[in-house]
């Protein structure tokens, strides 16, 4: 089978890319070719694999070429971030709403060529969710919430979870929506989203260097790890309709924890010199928008496809360091951390 | 002031342009000029007010030159309906989802160039309801009810209910959705909506004319009266946000009433031989449309605007036949009503 990853150079992209390619298989066919289109060209540990093609490029120039290749499951987590979109409105329109209707179109276009409907997992997000002053957000967001988008961001995730449903009640793909949490601890620089943060809190520390933290100690929200969004994402791949209970968009399971409790945790696993790397100065602007954030999730029709959270979040932290330690960059990304602690 | 109608053309259209002229101001601030927008002339009666322009024309072709004449409000109400929407889907998506963003980057390019935003009244519809295999729908769905369409139609709704709260959102207009209700009784031919037989089942037997309805007698709908719905709209034109209850978009009254209770009432209003003409053939393909529609609904947020449903479905018979005997075709469409109750 062919796989399409949109956003395949990017950081759950390269993951999602590197699970299947160690699977084998998807749904219990072989995977022949994994193509990764992207901005940014993908890792070259993923290029070196004889199953995987990069296209560099735009996705929206590409979308009917790749639409005529004929994919057999596309994973859709190409997408402008909170921030970029909040900055530059057309930007965000154009990256998240009309490159995803050219995508479903091409998919469309296939399935008219006679090709079975190309299987579809559309990357969402807890963004979608919002306080409204007429509807507040309950104490956690679950399937069933009312979806009331307070950015750009999530207006578009929304937007395209619909349009997906739509595509596939027409039978034009074979769509679902799952919707992440917060993935934490994003490696690399701080990005323009206004989450960015949550992973710099830990990151940073790690690496030896300090990190503001914008918000209070007393904000929670619903965090997961890299390895459990891919598992979700490859999880709500092989499910049935059936089994996921319809064709509505879905949560990802999440840790809820307070900011207090990521720092206890990173305290945990890291000691208390890393911790007290953390410095507290507000930023009005990131502690409005996270203000408009749920405080945590539930995820039952998840659960029910056996999908889990991550145990704890000092679990997530240890995740983050055993992929530091099996990059290439340990020295540097662990560099805070204390010898025995490394090692 | 300067008003824009896109649909102006159309039912709902021509009797909001008739209400706001026969008032002569909209929040209190005069009215200079009325334009109406569609693809059909306006009413002949409507263009002879020297305060009425027609556009006539594809809406999508006439959004920039719109958005350059200033309009200070703008009524929303241009649109494919639903039986178009599931029969062509490209058509649906242009019509409904491109156009109301053209219009929408219009009224932001005029905020751009220094006008104050527009307010804008989107009619949006009961139809961003629908049942779904993790979220049954509530008997009645309220302004909280969970949004899942299960049409294109319902799901362009939904998707331009965002769209305006986030151009609201980022100041571009002033925007605020109203969802009509089943508005009946329609004058003239049924349309492409498979809501049409709901007027039909009226209508008909009251020119004299045999109806058919397709689906079960105990089949429940929200419905509601055109003069109510303009009402309605020009009500949420009107309110503040705080008042709305913020951005998001708020359900019209309706009265919620089985096809029985529809005929029981066609009978008190217009006697047993008019509600005789209904013969019931049922349509696998109509029934099971309606099957996803809600059965009744409620009006939380309209209500605390003052927004009240009509009396009754027989009150709603009433101003139909009230509205032909003051129309020139009174004699053709109230043939079937007996001369001592058409008098």
């Amino acid at each position: 089978m062919k796989i399409l990853i949109t956003g395949g150079g990017g950081f759950i992209g390269s993951r999602l890319a590197s699970a299947l390619l160690a699977r084998g298989q998807l749904g219990g066919t072989p995977i022949e070719r994994i193509v990764l289109a992207d901005q940014v060209a993908p890792r070259a540990d993923l290029t070196s694999d004889r199953r995987v093609e990069a296209r560099v490029g735009a996705l929206a120039g590409q979308c009917e070429a790749l639409g005529k290749e004929g994919f057999d499951g596309v994973f859709h987590l190409a997408s402008a971030v909170s921030g970029e979109c909040e900055a530059d409105f057309d930007l965000g329109l154009r990256s998240n709403i009309d490159t995803t209707r050219a995508l479903l179109d091409a998919l469309r276009a296939a399935t008219g060529r006679g090709k079975a409907p190309a299987k579809l997992v559309f990357s969402s997000s807890v963004a979608v969710f919002g306080p409204d002053p007429s509807v507040p957000l309950p104490p956690l967001v679950g399937d069933d919430t009312l979806t009331t988008p307070k950015t750009s961001y999530g207006t578009h995730k929304l937007v395209c979870e619909h349009l997906v449903a739509d595509y596939s009640r027409k039978g034009f793909v074979d769509g679902r929506s799952a919707r992440l949490m917060t993935v934490t601890v994003r490696p690399g620089r701080p990005n323009g989203a206004a989450s960015s943060f949550f992973s710099g809190i830990v990151r940073e520390p790690l690496a030896g260097v300090e990190a503001i933290c914008p918000v209070s100690s007393e904000v929670s929200h619903p965090l997961t790890s890299a390895a459990r969004t891919v598992e979700g994402l490859i999880a709500i791949y092989e499910a049935s309709v059936e089994q996921l209970g319809g064709r509505l968009a879905l949560n990802l399971p999440a840790v809820n924890a307070t900011v207090a409790e990521m720092l206890a945790a990173l305290e945990e696993v890291a000691g208390p010199e890393v911790r007290e790397r953390v410095r507290f100065v507000r930023d009005e602007t990131i502690a409005g928008i996270v203000a408009n954030w749920p405080k945590g999730s539930t995820a039952a029709r998840a659960a029910r496809l056996g999908l889990k959270p991550d145990k704890s979040f000092a679990d997530i932290i240890r995740q983050y360091i055993a992929d530091c330690r099996a990059g290439p960059d340990a020295a540097q990304s662990l560099k805070g951390l204390a010898k025995e602690r490394h090692a």
